[in-house]
Order: structure tokens, then C-alpha cells, then sequence
């Protein structure tokens, strides 16, 4: 059972599409003499096959996926074992070296990309990409740093289980990067985050002490929880070597159906209602009625799900594992009836087959797409808590118009995890390089502030990297900013890991 | 629904009934020139009713309940508002000052009491104990941190949900400790420990900042987890002062069982089998055959569950909520036939009543009393994965005993949760001190090096405080050891935050 999220449908490049970037690479690059006493050491230690000097072969890993970040760096060092990974961090903040860690490179905030004054070196954990094991008994998996995730799910489901955490860059996205970013995807809302899904942490601390902490234990209170502070910490206090990962049963059955709705506040209603009666649904996605439209006028072979014209519309699914006697149709069928018979719904379908379920959820999936067939827009990934979402989507989305006439603002998604795709789309007719270079941070920060008001995060699933940097300082509490420099500077003191990314040492000018 | 957890059964004292632990403190206490200015301070701040520094009035809380650590502190400080824990924070910041947060004061590990020179104040949450919302359509609550348990449990059952954690010391225990251990209990299989419960933390880190984390967010990517840093810390990083929490619905129906089988290998595969079913087990508890042949000769009203022996027992209990279409009943009834088919069950028995479930929850709430009447026990709070456990309880038990002739092992608890309650019970006529005084360290020692040789945590539920601090830096990995005390350092940089508990600065001395 394959799912895309469509806003992340374009990130699954592999290294060869990304090759053109390579001419942004400066032909050489300065070399410190530490970073020759690393790279020498990581030489004879992981052989030449570990050790990436060549430009060509470095340039697609100096580069983000979109092409928006550029980077620098002298070398990419890839161990394939804990015990190297370990190894050339000892040697690294011996010798105050940075290094960049990278998985698949999909990261969509600039995390992954190196400096651009070639400060540091990257740090690849591709090769380190064994499944250790899948325990089907146990419901666990432990996976390396580098294994991705889409080899992760077949393993899992050759044995009939599931990791149910999915998203678009599946083909290229790796276990490390997941755990370190505390990704998201479409099935959150039964599921979790990451965080909820990640039972044990292996990892190297900055000066190269190993932390074993892939023991699955439901009970552990022996004091701060490590495994905790690494996952979302963006590869700035540690490499994430490997992780132990929840499973649940393969999917057996599935149910998809598409709900006609008035407001978002109906489409919560609802959603509460269902999660009253049930705990296995396993999507809720929210989808205006004119963003729907373009996807009918922009995208071949896609039709409208429902005979009459709605305001919003909702993707509802739910799923049953081997075993499990729900009947996930049935469920469907029951709690649309008892929505008509509350008044939330106008109208809905349940898909007859898989293949009309692929077709509803190529809809949802084909959103950011149509949008940007529309034009260029400014996006958005941030939420609010769930209760106050409905409010915020149709408040915030006039006042960002109102703010800059002439744009469309639309928010979509997963409405039942508060967090929603927030696109301001440019006005008819604006060239996409210069409105989006005068006007984009202006209109993010607009939003930012908005979501800020509304006790929102101004990253949902993507993180801060170097994108989100300046925002998060500029909105972020005194109380949470001392804490990430004071957590950062007292675990990676030389600031070796991951520099420039999530929190900046030195304070910001701030107004007193 | 009430129910207790017995091996914390007799938690629940009131001050009152610790009065006479007032002859352990000191007639007087010296008080420093910071301290005094600290009180002086609190009381024009606070007024009178804010600061306790009357002996007798104090006496109570400088002594943990069960009499085991006794402390000293010349004051004890009672704010009622966020605004003056944090006007006291960031004064005894100033002052160097160490603070010794408490709310029910019903550690297990003696973490709220104040270290024995009176070289710290106490900081009592209990008069911040406001319910300032529950949010039923939402399924949260938001709890001041001296909120008693209790209290919160009947709030929540007001309006049709329930908080599902609880524990023996619900009368007494605050909201504010309870995260601040992340506290476990009997229903953590279903519902998790008080880290999956809790949505938001408020607290004033020891600078006296306010860290406003309430806001529920399903999804936040902003760096590292402060909240996720507060859960657990023991008030060691700060003073939690709000939390928002999770509720489910009010339980509606329910059906507890009790079988009889031959291993706790069994018991799990058992378990396992239900699980691949259902999610709606909330308690799954295994006693061994000789323990409950204790209860039901030293308890009295007990009577056998069950007509014939057997080695092992497990008490399971399943519950739906209002509205949800599952009967438990029927669905145990389902569970045991299967059993029974599957060779798994020797015989079994489901209440037919609530006071035939009542019954048999007292059965394993007894177990702790029981084992007292027995003779005096050294006992262990530990976890290791779920998978090893079986193996564990049967051959930790028999090692203990080889090691320690005379001496009776047990395991018996949350098989479920990988956490059992270990007892090593004294030969047959030892004298209580005595034996207590000669052997608990050296069998502590014993079994916990058998936990972390089975990869788990020496403190699964209760923290470490004081009592297991000297065990986690004998036994703590050099990476986990160097990060406690370097975030330690780095977020309460003058020590003023429960000095002495959970981590200590200096490293210990270690072999290299």
C-alpha cells in the first residue's frame, strides 16, 4: 500500500537528477590543516572507498533537493560501522572539525546542506544502511542511520508489519535524517511523530562516546531522556547511528472516503466525533473547495469525487491490521450516516475499490502540484493547536489577502494533528523570481506572526535548519533560546556538529 | 473506578500522620545570609502565609514518607502564582540559593526531600493548585502543578473522561511531581507513562524565565524538546508549575479476568496474542503462584480465584469507553477460548460482577502487604525489554537466591510494560535492621548489575533522587553520565535547583 504526500512529491530526486548543481560547487575549495589531518585520518581508516574528494561526485551532496541552498565542502567522509562514525568524531572535535551529517539529502529547510565557506566536511551516513533486525513478535525494528525508509517498510512488511510513518522523499529519505528531523507524514494522527514511534536511540556523542540506548524499554526513568533530546535535534548535538522502531500489523483492509463539508469547524466536529467511537482512522486531511478545483482543472486524469460543488472537503481513511476484527468500511459507513444525521456532512462517498481509493487519494496528493500550476506561492509549514485550527485557517487566509492584495492564501492538510500546508499564492500575472525576492519574507514573517499569536509553531514537520533560523530567533522565548544555545554549547562545545543549523551560539540583538 | 497500586499502597500519609518525624529535625537550623535575604524577600512577596518557618510546621516535610531520608531546610516556601515562582527563582537565582521543589512529597527515592545541612529552602507547589481548565471536547486538561492526582482523576470524571494514570499515592501525589518522575503506574500499558501524557509543560527555568510550553501541539519541529527535558528531570532543570494533560473518555464498561498458567513466557506470548487483536487491554499484571498463596494466607477477606494451583497468574483487564462499541467482556470471554485452544491458559475465570473484579484487584493490590508480612524485602523498580523480561523474572530470582542462600526472589507487576517489582525477601528469622543494614546494598548491587546485563534501567518508575544515585553513576554509560551532568550544568548553572538528586556534578571517581 503506497502513499505520497504530495506537498514532499518532488523530493524524491535521486543524486544524478541533482548533478546539474554541481556548477554551483567552486572548483576548489580551501583546505584547512585539520581538516587534511581528518580527512588523512578518515583515509586510512575507512580506505578510499570512505573518503569523497572528487568534485563531480561531491557536487550533488553540496546542494539541497530544490536547489535553494548551496554549499561547500573539501570532502564527504562515509563510515559504514558505529564504531568508525565514533571514531572520526573523536578525531573531529580533537581537532575542531565540523561536520555535516547527511542521510538522503531530502531535508526541506537547508539542514543537510554544508556552509558555504567550505568550514565543514559532510559526514554521509548512506553506507551505513543494514536492518539489524525485524523482530515481528516484538513489533520492532532496528534500522541504521543510512537504511531508507522505503527499504525499511518492504522489510517490514515481508514479514506482515508496518512502519507506519510515510512521506514523499520514501525513496530517498533515511532513518537518521527521520529521527533527527522528528518527521511527520499522512499518518500521524493514529501513529505519531516520530518521536512516538522511535523506541530506542544509538548514537555518537560530539567527542565520540558512543550512546547505546537501543534497548526497548516502555520504563526507563534514570534522569534526562537522551534519546528524547536527539530525535528533532537536527544532527546538532550528535550522530544518530541507529534507531529501534515500533511496528504495527500490515494493513489488511482500508477504507477511504471523501466528505462534503461547510467549514473546517464542521470537519473537526466531525472529526471528534469519529475519534469518540474509534481509534482507527487513520488520515483526516482537509482540502478547500476551490484548491480541489485546480487539481480538477490542472491535473489529468482526476475527477470530482462527489456530484455537487462544496466549500471543504475532507479525506477520511481507515485501516484494520491482520488479525483485527474491525471492518474499516463498515466503521466508515456507520459514522457518515451519523454525521448526515448531525448535519455536518453535504454529501460523501466511500471508495468501492482500491483503485477508487488511489483515485481519492491522488487528489490529496496531487494539491501542491495544482497549486503551483497556479503560480508561484509562499509556503508554509506550521501549526496551531488542533482546537484552534478551523479559526485559524479561514482567519489567517483573509488577513495574509488582505495584507497583500492581490494573493490567494489556501491551507490544506492534517487538520487532525493542527497542522496545515499554508500557501500564499502570488497575485495573477507576477513574474515568480521577483515577486517571490521582494516578497516572500515579508509575507512569511506576516504569517509567522500570526501563527505566534495563535500559540502555533512556525515549524510543524520540517524543522529549522538554516531556512527557519532567523524566525525561530526572532520569535522564539527568551526561556526556549537559552535553552537550545545552553543545551547545544554544553554537549557540542566546539560546535562540531551540524554548525549554522536549529540554533545559533551567540545570541541575537534582541530589544530589552 | 478506584483502584491502588498496591507496592505504593501505603504512600498515601498526610502530613499529619508524618508529624512525628519532627524529632528528626534539628531544634534549629543555621540560616545563611543569602537565605535570609531569599525569606525576606518571599515574605514581603508572598506575605506570611507564603513562608513556613516554624519547626514543628516544618517537620513534616523535611523528613520523606517512609522515614528513610531525613533533611533540613530553615524555610519552606509556598507561592500560588507562576508570576512569584519565578520572582523567587530568579532571586534565589541571584542569591545562589538552592531550592528543594515538593509537592505531595511521596518520592520512593527520597528526590523531595532537602539535603541534611539546610544548606537548600523548600519550594512548595502545593498552593498552586488551580484545575484552570478542562477542555472535554478537546480531551485535555490544564493542571497547576499542586494539583493532587485525586482531584484532577474526579474533575476529569465530572465531565465524562478520565486521566488515565494512577498510582497509590493519587491522594496525595501532585500533577507537578508526577511529571517531574514521569510517573508510571498500573494503566501505562494502554495509556503510557505520564511522558506520553502530558501535552504541554509551563515552568520557570532556574534563571527565573519563564518557559510557556502549554500549548498543545500535536506537531512541533522548533529544536530541541524542552518540554520532553522538563518530564523526568526531577525538578533538577527547573520548576514545572502547569501541565497540560491528555484525557480519554470516562470508562463506560469493563471486564477484568484472572488465569492461571504455567510460565511468564506464557503469560507474554499470551499477551502478545491479545494485543494482535485488540488495544484495549489496559492492565495486564502477573503474580507468582507462591505470592498469591501469600495473600491469601495473610490478607484477610481473600479468597482463591481459581479452583486449582498453579505457578503462575495473570490479572487482565480490559475497559471501553462511553460510546465506544466494544464490550470487554465478551471480548475476554473471545481472548480465553483462544487461550485455551492455544495450550496457553490452564484455566481461568472472568468476574461476573464489579465486586468479583474488585476482588481480584485487590488480590494483586495485597501482594506488597503480603510479601511485609512475609519479612522484610529488598525491593528493585526495574525494567528491561518487554521480551527479556520472562527469561529475567525466572533467572534473576534463582541467581539472587544462589547468591544470597536463604533469601526468596519475586518478581511480580507490569509484565506488559517490561517493569516488575523485584523483592529479595530475608532468610527465614533475620532480624529486620540487621539484615537490612548488612545486606541490601550488596544484593542491590547484585541485581542490578543482572538488569543492566539484561539491557535495562535500574529505575523503571520511581527516578533516582537520592537512593539510586550512587548505582547510576557506578552503572551509567560514560555518554549518558557526561550528558546529565553537562545539561545539568548548563541550564542550572549555579546548582539551585534540587541539588543532590538525579545527577551529581562532580564526576565520581571511575576506573579507566
Amino acid at each position: 500500500m503506497e502513499r505520497t504526500d504530495a506537498e514532499d512529491s518532488d523530493r524524491n530526486l535521486t543524486p544524478d537528477e541533482l548533478a546539474w548543481d554541481h556548477r554551483h560547487a567552486s572548483p576548489s575549495t580551501m583546505v584547512s590543516s585539520s581538516q587534511k589531518a581528518l580527512i588523512d585520518f578518515a583515509r586510512e581508516r575507512l580506505g578510499e572507498r570512505g573518503v569523497v574528494v572528487d568534485r563531480d561526485d561531491l557536487a550533488p551532496w553540496l546542494t539541497d533537493w530544490r536547489g535553494r541552498y548551496h554549499g561547500d565542502a573539501p570532502a564527504l567522509l562515509q563510515p559504514d560501522t558505529l564504531a568508525d562514525v565514533a571514531a572520526i568524531l573523536e578525531r573531529a572535535n580533537a581537532l575542531g572539525v565540523a561536520l555535516v551529517p547527511q542521510g538522503g539529502n531530502t531535508s526541506m529547510v537547508g539542514g543537510a546542506t554544508p556552509p558555504a565557506d567550505g568550514s565543514a566536511l559532510i559526514l554521509s551516513l548512506r553506507r551505513m544502511n543494514r536492518i539489524r533486525r525485524i523482530d515481528a513478535d516484538q513489533n520492532l525494528a532496528v534500522a541504521e542511520a543510512g537504511v531508507i525508509l522505503q527499504n525499511l517498510h518492504e522489510a517490514a512488511e515481508a514479514q506482515g508489519r508496518r512502519f507506519p510513518l510515510t512521506l514523499g522523499a520514501r525513496g530517498s529519505a533515511t532513518i537518521g535524517g527521520l529521527v533527527s528531523t522528528n518527521a511527520g507524514g499522512t499518518q500521524v494522527l493514529r501513529h505519531g511523530t516520530m518521536r512516538a514511534l522511535v523506541a530506542g536511540v544509538e548514537a555518537v556523542l560530539p567527542d565520540g562516546a558512543i550512546h547505546d540506548g537501543l534497548a526497548p524499554l516502555k520504563k526507563d526513568n534514570r534522569g534526562y531522556d537522551l534519546n528524547q533530546l536527539l530525535i528533532g535535534a537536527e544532527g546538532t548535538l550528535g550522530i544518530i547511528t541507529a534507531a529501534t522502531l515500533r511496528l504495527v500489523p500490515a494493513i489488511a483492509r482500508r477504507a477511504v472516503a471523501w466528505v462534503g463539508l461547510d467549514h473546517p469547524r464542521t470537519a473537526l466536529n466531525l472529526l471528534r466525533r469519529i475519534e469518540a467511537r474509534t481509534d482507527a482512522i487513520e488520515s483526516f486531511e482537509i482540502i478547500p473547495g476551490d484548491s480541489l478545483a485546480l487539481v480538477l482543472s490542472a491535473i489529468p486524469d482526476t475527477r470530482a469525487p462527489l456530484a455537487s460543488e462544496h466549500r471543504w472537503h475532507v479525506l477520511i481513511e481507515a485501516v484494520s491490521g491482520e488479525g483485527e476484527e474491525l471492518d474499516p468500511k463498515k466503521l466508515l459507513e456507520t459514522v457518515l450516516a451519523d454525521a448526515f444525521e448531525a448535519g455536518m456532512a453535504e454529501d460523501a462517498v466511500i471508495a468501492a475499490s482500491e483503485s477508487q481509493a488511489e483515485a481519492l487519494w491522488k487528489l490529496r496528493h496531487s494539491l501542491s502540484e495544482a497549486e503551483r500550476s497556479a503560480g508561484p506561492a509562499v509556503q508554509h509549514d506550521i501549526s496551531v493547536p488542533v482546537a484552534a485550527m478551523p479559526d485559524f485557517m479561514i482567519d489567517a487566509a483573509r488577513e495574509a489577502e488582505a495584507r497583500f492584495p492581490g494573493t490567494h492564501a489556501t491551507a490544506f492538510g492534517h487538520l487532525g494533528d493542527g497542522n496545515v500546508h499554508f500557501h500564499v499564492r502570488a497575485p495573477q500575472g507576477a513574474g515568480w523570481d521577483r515577486w517571490y525576492a521582494q516578497e516572500a519574507e515579508t509575507i512569511s514573517r506576516f504569517v509567522n506572526d500570526l501563527v505566534v499569536a495563535a500559540g502555533g509553531s512556525i515549524s510543524a514537520e520540517h524543522g529549522i535548519g538554516q531556512m527557519k533560523l532567523h524566525e525561530l530567533e526572532r520569535l522564539g522565548s527568551p526561556a526556549r533560546l537559552s535553552m537550545l544555545r545552553a543545551v547545544k554549547a554544553a554537549i557540542d562545545p566546539r560546535a562540531i556538529c551540524n554548525p549554522g543549523k536549529l540554533v545559533s551560539l551567540a545570541p541575537a540583538s534582541r530589544g530589552t
